[in-house]
């Protein structure tokens, strides 16, 4: 067994090499900048399984606490380093899951601790404002200089919150006032608008709706949670509001195969859609926008066109309700551009973009026809937190500086090719390898295989997430059962070597 | 008319030096430790009106990518020092307003600036971890040494959160998964449980409500809003649930005065919740819990006795809804206690409280029966932010070292006061002086009066908040057209000195 786990590594290890060095593979990486290879560590090291004995001691005394049965392990943030996750047992792990998708470049980025340690910023780590009262003398500026320098097309209003589901939630509220204003065709609520809004009733509180899609995850406050249909644990037992759903294109792959069936299926998820927005409005609860993210990642990274997002868009402007894309997990750089939506070519792909994760802080770019008429109406005491705008600023300059968005296309486009390999070797285990830049993933053939391949790998030296749940298919009468390993995130130094570290750990673990 | 100015203003100097002076003064302030003193200002220092013109210029800057109706002026955090806020045209403010009463120690407080500057927690401001699944090493101990040393009675139980509105959020989803598994008596979900919650349909997401209260004020994201009732501007084109509001008590002040009034308005009060909770459960929209400020802020500084919140608490009881007091605005020792509800006396005040502002993380604490029975069902990506725990940690530190909690008792004493004395000296202006620690409030008889008030004060250097708003009482039917000005903070260094010179100046604006 060990042997031939042996031989079977050399051979991997020599078809890495043979990609590395490929004549003319647009794949090999450049070498990355001196500062991140200075920093950085060369390797997983694993001196335990996982969770380790101290990470399983503080669990214990966290569960006196919380509840902590979601808690993989304790970790030593100190010493963990670019890609690599330290925890308190000192096992050092690749992490290409980075905190749910949440770290842009890495641990402990050199130059995130220099500007931590700048003197200069202390005001801005203790004295937290009201932001939309009593903003620092720096604020727009800052906006400006990280914010707004990666805006979405045709978008040049922020409006920063502290975390995304607030921004989703604010979002919404924004496109009901927009929708609302737009059926009065003025913005001065009727005396009855503002005594029965006090009351939660309509016509203050109206009967409108938010459309969002079969997979979608979208946040779990309230409001977010009434958008959000990827597992049953996230909504069983919380009130909603009757909004609809509409199926989510479930393509076929390789993408080359299935040219027909695949937009077969983006028209039949579009003519849904449609038939959708007619029969809510005819039932009294019309949609004032609906909700998108470009790839589906807690649902289980599931992607669809440029096509299909066009004739989205144009479905939302044909029926007056407002296009929002929700760029939480996908923004920020992983899909090698700083917007998965990018990747469509519109000039004009929404209305709304909201963010967080990645950004550090969250929020959402909108049109200026979204902002709300009157102050107030989209406010709370913090509105989000400057110390996060300065991280920002920084992290897009080392993007830029050391073209990031161009290694993780590279990387990207290397691992994608690892996942194929892989899914040739094993096709019994493997399918539907797919991604955009870094944003990768692969389907495993059942649930315990899924779970298996992710704890061995951990103990490999190798941090992968799972995204997508069975349920979904069993819920919506689909008879296919498929779950997928995420590889989503865009780090420092997505050299290609350590993409391949990737493809080669999974491979380790095929046939145990 | 500057002579009779200066006049009253001696006058007023000597009777506050009497307030200062009086033998057996319960409410003469300590000399405040000589750190504080050291980096303090001595007063406010006003150089124009405020906005200042270079406030005006940013606003207008700050206009291109953001709604800027609600921004007051810019400021210099910088150059701001314990309870003065420096603005960017170099205005020195009194600020007693505090970022929406988000401040708990004053502004630069030199324990923060000294602990930021560690090169020990640079590692903690860069790697903002997804405290559910991945927490720091230090995470049990850095929860037990800040939140949970202040617990409130019967809680060992916590949960962080990024903000107020989440913290409220999870603690409904809470109350309503706890009332679910008690309906069922177990807590299997049933499979129509499981599929139909995909589709934000009952069982699954069951009809389930929240009853709140007239003005309360709970947050804004869409959960939150539903039980928010305080301003029309807040609610306003934003679908709701057909949730319960009950009505809170309207005291008649002085107190003492109107004993037998005021016991019999809370007795209504209880009366009406307890049909109401009776009204929605024969609707089919039975109440999981019962959310509640122990002073209402946001709506007008409301105060009720600690009889109609042990009344209200036996109700909860009795029709086995879970208890939740808000203290989102009142937590973190501006009443002179670390809760308000401790005020209450009571050993088994609530089932949960929820924080946030002043406590600088979000979050809440529960009973052990309140714990989510799975993981995943309270979740998101942040959970918190270690860096706020570090904070609320040394601001714990320096309120136990600086007997802060004794200074605000005795400072607000002396703050009302002076509201009382002022009240008495302007009866067609001022009325219902009340307040428990700084969180005082005074009402002015008209919205005009109130507004000019606040920018008078405001343009003197004093920085003031109103809260409550007339469109209250004309929807919910009442004659009363009251509004509010409120004082509600607590500083660092709440001299009596300090607090007799909000009074000063608000007397200098009485007649002007």
């Amino acid at each position: 067994m060990a042997s031939s786990l042996i031989s079977r590594r050399f051979a991997l290890s020599l078809q890495t090499n043979l990609w590395l060095s490929a004549p003319g593979c647009r794949y090999v990486s450049k070498a990355a900048p001196k500062t991140q290879l200075e920093y950085d560590y060369d390797g997983p090291s694993m001196k335990t399984s996982v969770p380790g004995p101290r990470s399983q001691a503080l669990t214990k005394q966290l569960g006196e606490i919380q509840n902590v049965g979601a808690v993989n392990f304790f970790c030593n943030y100190e010493e963990s380093r670019g890609n690599y996750l330290v925890d308190v047992d000192n096992n050092r792990m690749l992490d290409v899951y980075t905190q749910i998708s949440s770290i842009p470049i890495g641990y402990n980025h050199p130059a995130l601790l220099k500007l931590m340690a700048n003197p200069n910023h202390l005001s801005t780590l203790v004295n937290r404002p009201a932001l939309g009262i009593l903003p620092p003398e720096n604020f727009p500026d800052k906006l400006t200089e990280s914010l707004l320098s990666v805006s979405p097309s045709g978008m040049t209003r922020v409006q920063t919150m502290a975390c995304g589901s607030c921004s989703n939630e604010n979002a919404y509220k924004a496109m009901f006032i927009w929708y609302r204003n737009k059926e009065r065709g003025h913005n001065m609520p009727s005396d009855e608008d503002v005594s029965t809004c006090m009351i939660n009733k309509a016509p203050g509180c109206p009967d409108l709706s938010i459309l969002s899609f079969n997979g979608g995850f979208h946040g779990r406050t309230m409001g977010c949670l009434a958008t959000t249909h990827s597992k049953a644990i996230h909504k069983l037992d919380v009130p909603s509001f009757d909004w609809p759903m509409a199926p989510f294109p479930r393509l076929q792959y390789p993408l080359e195969e299935f040219t027909r069936e695949n937009a077969q299926e983006e028209a039949r998820c579009l003519e849904e859609t449609e038939d959708v927005i007619v029969k809510w409005r005819q039932k009294g609860n019309p949609v004032a926008g609906i909700v998108i993210e470009p790839i589906q990642a807690e649902g289980g990274d599931n992607h669809a066109s440029p096509d299909f997002f066009k004739g989205l868009r144009n479905i939302a402007r044909k029926h007056g309700c407002a296009f929002h894309v929700d760029e939480v997990q996908t923004g920020g750089g992983a899909t090698g551009k700083y917007w998965a939506h990018e990747h469509w070519g519109m000039d004009d792909p929404a209305d709304i973009v909201s963010f967080s994760k990645k950004l550090l802080t969250g929020g959402y770019y909108h049109k200026d026809e979204l902002q709300a008429d009157k102050p107030y109406r989209i406010f709370n005491t913090w509105m989000g937190d400057p110390s996060k705008n300065l991280l920002l600023a920084e992290v897009l300059n080392v993007i830029r500086r050391e073209n990031l968005l161009e290694e993780v296309t590279r990387s990207g486009k290397a691992l994608l090719n690892g996942l194929y390999d892989l899914q040739a070797q094993y096709p019994g285990i493997l399918s539907r390898a797919r991604g955009q830049g870094t944003f990768c993933a692969i389907d495993i053939c059942d649930d315990a295989t899924r779970n298996s391949i992710l704890l061995k790998a951990r103990d490999k030296g190798v941090l992968l997430g799972g995204c997508g749940d069975r349920s979904i298919p069993r819920i919506v009468g689909e008879k296919l059962k498929r779950v997928h390993l995420t590889i989503s995130t865009i780090h420092t130094i997505t050299r290609t070597e350590i993409l391949y570290n990737v493809c080669f750990k999974i491979q380790g673990q095929m046939s145990l």
